[in-house]
């Protein structure tokens, strides 16, 4: 049943292609591109899937809210590059995560749902403005999955340029991940704050910033570097004339990981 | 610490190409591809990370596991795909799933690493034989993840087009995901499965299923039908020459995902 | 020197993103979008690779005239798959080359580039409209290379499914392309029309198209039957921050090649 | 009709896979992988597209020839950027074009087949052995589509890096191709070789040299800088099962291109 303050998928039986996805507010009347209305109200206490004046009323699933609903207060790491980073890093309910910067919270989701219900993640960000975003979409998150998951969060706020973080923690982690601009002396920094075998994952838009995080991670004492990047390509539905849409994001990031061993 | 029964990755100081993932047994010598031996007694007690040998002794992650170790009956789901399709589906840890079929447990792998430890996921394959690879699959991803994963999932050994899965449960699944060469009518019967707003996701190589496959979902009452595929690039890592490698794996499976709704 | 008539390429110094090809007429003052004004009679008996008036005058090649300055009545092959195309049908001075339909002449300019000076193409469609377009096209690219390409083509108008092309011909074609939505009994039509050896190129949108021209193919008597498609990815050239483009063209056209064999 | 000294090629009846490309030559005999024999003698005045002994024996296409009988003493540019690298260049039988280095004459084939009959290509190497190589193939280019592009080439044998090209030519190119390791300050010096508005192209293969190369063309007098690379996808052609082959090249070149612009 839909409740107030649930976060529901709208999409017009005309017109498929055309998606919002909102939270349900008593009050609050919906209007799509063409102003054919839905009132709020009319819609709680019906079953998801249900048609209302021919809009359909869905649960959207995390890649739609990580997408769609998400606010962005920074460039996000898309569900594509992120679920697959959390595979390669090893993330489990073991695992505890160190995640420099928290950005607009697309990554952390992901990492909460491979962590959850045990591990831990520690959400850095020189912007508080940034985490308390994050903070806030997280919340609607949990309410999406109706899954507690801000219990295995943690967020501080400062520059990991400015501040030291070399004894700032009494635990190693188990992973790192680097979505930040600059690597400046971090790369090393995060060998001495991982776990034997621990992984590091940096996400990074530019060859020449690559090619930088490669060096410096060889130089530092990580092995098994690899560097990807994953393509999505999608296709039209007409079965009749099943063929791949005419244009495609072309990049969104790198993916480099790599792993701490210690002679 | 390493210790007897531990799966763990083994990579060569010289030639890092050269790697690994074993189960460590005492008793057991390890040797390269160009005879360089490693008894295994001698890695029990040491560190994750360590270099004995010549060899770096690491923990393997879920995406090595997946690839490198699992025991292989059946073509496989990629980490690549799984992840993303586990996203793009919902699932959470309150979601009941049904697999069919099981496969070598490549995906259920990455369906229970979302489920945990709440969630649900019945997994159903005709071929016995392939339910118990999987099942020993999973134990064996239980160990390396030290979580114990397969309370969340029951088995079932019979064959969907023989026998009727009409009213062989009594709960709604949140979501069904098909990976069998044939859809038949199975399509029809998973949209009786399925929860209101369920999501279903359909693993197929081959265009011709595909456009099978959308059909079949138009013709049923399924919404928000998406193909999609997802192409790997990989990077060689010597940061004087960045560059892609020569080959690539230029195709595993499309991915479809779709959402039920009831007019 | 820049001559009246002459096609030219405008770039702006300030923001070369902004490309304007542009045929040179007396009297005509071309605007950019910021309103700076270009008059035509400045240019006349300035060289190529000019600045006037912040702007660079160029000249255009083949792919910017087919891309930015052909007229366009119909979707066009693009250079990225034509120039491959002809390479695979082994088009060259010898050549007598078949191409239904002629659509905007996007494909013939490749075609007449690879046949010139001695080979012969034949350009079949059913609409005058698109003849006397592709011929206006032909006649501007002579211009622009200086080459007549135009005496090697011939037009037909008239419709390859009403009028029979069985005995129209009293020679043997080296190559024939089609790019036409239905293939019908045409690629049987094709096979008696080519030499012993032939080669057949198709250009098709969708993967329902191209499962069906690989059935007739191969229910006419032809081999080596291939099928491909290329994608083009542009990368930004920001040497300080070098990585592709967002986003990127991702379908145009299935290629399909093969060759006749005789038993 | 086959004549001794013509370029065929081989596939067999049972595994189309297979596929030869063989110089005719009396007193040969072909052997296949299963041993299965052809004497080339046989083969003189029959026709292209006849079977043979269960062979069927076709004309190679120019993607054939460079591709499976180019003789490479080099790594070779492919015909997917060639083809598309000339349209990118402009160049037409009134082009002049100097190419640095001549490789194997996988390019110097495109050149030619765009210049033809009235162009002009100067081909530059340091090794004299590659310079004969290159002629050798050219000749069988030569004899495959029975034109005489040798007419419009002239060899050069020595090294950019130590001998000066500056007052080398009394003409102006229009084009000029770098297929050079090394850049060093060979861009610089192209740019006075060329006429104005004249273009250069670069394919490279790292990362690396291409943000150098960029860097230089942007510190001469370059404008219009485009840097690419091309993607070739090949299907399997079983029509009821039509999917991408499994692995595909995922690297060959990054084409750059640009032109010559004077203040």
């Amino acid at each position: 049943m839909i409740k107030e303050g649930d976060i529901i998928k709208i999409i017009l039986i005309d017109d498929p292609s055309k998606q919002y996805i909102k939270k349900v507010k008593k009050g609050v009347i919906f209007e799509d591109h063409k102003r054919n209305k839905l009132t709020f109200e009319d819609i709680i206490n019906k079953h998801y899937g249900a048609i209302i004046n021919n809009f359909i009323i869905l649960k959207p699933t995390t890649q739609e809210f990580i997408l769609y609903y998400l606010k962005r207060k920074t460039q996000i790491i898309y569900p594509k590059d992120s679920a697959y980073l959390a595979l390669k890093l090893g993330i489990n309910p073991n695992s505890k995560v160190l995640e420099v910067s928290a950005g607009s919270g697309a990554m952390s989701i992901i990492l909460l749902k491979y962590l959850y219900p045990t591990g831990l993640l520690i959400s850095i960000d020189k912007n508080l403005d940034f985490l308390l975003n994050t903070k806030k979409n997280l919340v609607d998150f949990c309410i999406l999955e109706n899954i507690n998951y801000l219990k295995n969060i943690f967020f501080l706020n400062f520059d990991v340029f400015f501040k030291s973080i070399d004894n700032l923690f009494k635990i190693k982690f188990s992973s790192c991940i680097l979505d930040i601009p600059e690597l400046n002396d971090i790369v090393d920094k995060v060998f001495n704050l991982l776990d034997n075998s621990g992984t590091i994952g940096i996400v990074l838009p530019t060859a020449n910033q690559v090619i930088e995080a490669i060096q410096k991670l060889k130089s530092s004492n990580f092995c098994d570097i690899e560097v990807e990047e994953i393509l999505l390509r999608k296709y039209k539905t007409n079965y009749q004339r099943f063929r791949p849409f005419d244009i495609m994001t072309a990049h969104t990031a790198y993916i480099i990981t790599a792993k701490k061993f210690t002679s």
